[in-house]
């Protein structure tokens, strides 16, 4: 009869974060339920948790003349700088949350760039096991125009993909 | 600091088996990767796995003479029949599987129906707390006709959705 946590090898479960409370939610969910503690100590789990948020790139704007430049050059770095802060807000906020968890190790990665795009990459690259997506990340209006994340990603990652709903 | 395993709570979930590899590589996934051991002894977990598999109906012929009606019928009977065997064998296969794990309680339910209602009502009327798929049962024509049984799943299941893929 084979062991249920006969496998000690060290699994590498992708969460994808964003500022939503259905992501904050899929992650306690995966915390609560996916841990694997080693055999002998229940506290301690040798997955580790790669938290990955993509954050979207500012649009760059055309310099039409030089009021027009500075203007759009002002307007683009203050949404950069948004930007950047929310990703270390959501971050800091998701790694407070695994903390109140296992003993599990836990990684960063903040990505630049399409939602759908940078999860799918970051599964490829880090040659996860598993990819974890909250069902309705990004509004409504988002959805709509640029298709569910979830949806893409299920259909596109190169691993398992767990969806967790609220 | 939380145990990994603190929730001793059994958990319910619904796998959907069928003919394919996929939905056999899937169960072995969740086999390996999902049962939560309970504490002190790791052979044992309280997670119930209930598969369910989605028989097709066959469909209804209308009479057009004596002959017609009569042909009809034997071959519905022999359809029903090459339904219901093919619907053992899968399941008898999924038990045997489980077997090869650890001592987890094992379900098996055979539903007549479209296997995107049939799974999505079972998870409502088990109260399942997870969902797994494999992410291509059902062939490719079916697939393009019917639109992905995981697509339909992963979307309307009101539990989280772990699509494992080859």
């Amino acid at each position: 009869m084979a062991d249920v946590v006969s496998s000690e090898a060290e699994r590498r479960i992708v969460v994808a974060v964003d500022e939503s409370e259905e992501s904050i939610y899929a992650l306690r969910w995966c915390l609560r339920n996916l841990p694997r503690p080693v055999s002998g100590d229940a506290s301690e789990s040798r997955d580790t948790f790669i938290l990955v948020y993509a954050r979207p790139t500012p649009p760059v704007y055309s310099a039409m003349d030089g009021t027009g430049y500075f203007f759009a050059q002002e307007v683009t770095a203050n949404m950069d700088k948004y930007s950047r802060d929310l990703a270390d807000a959501v971050m800091e906020k998701a790694k407070n949350i695994c903390k109140e968890y296992a003993n599990i190790t836990v990684e960063a990665k903040i990505c630049a760039g399409d939602a759908r795009d940078v999860i799918c990459q970051m599964v490829d690259k880090l040659g996860a096991d598993l990819l974890v997506l909250g069902s309705h990340g990004y509004g409504f209006i988002k959805r709509a125009l640029l298709g569910s994340v979830s949806d893409h990603c299920a259909r596109n990652a190169k691993c398992p993909v767990l969806i967790v709903k609220r």
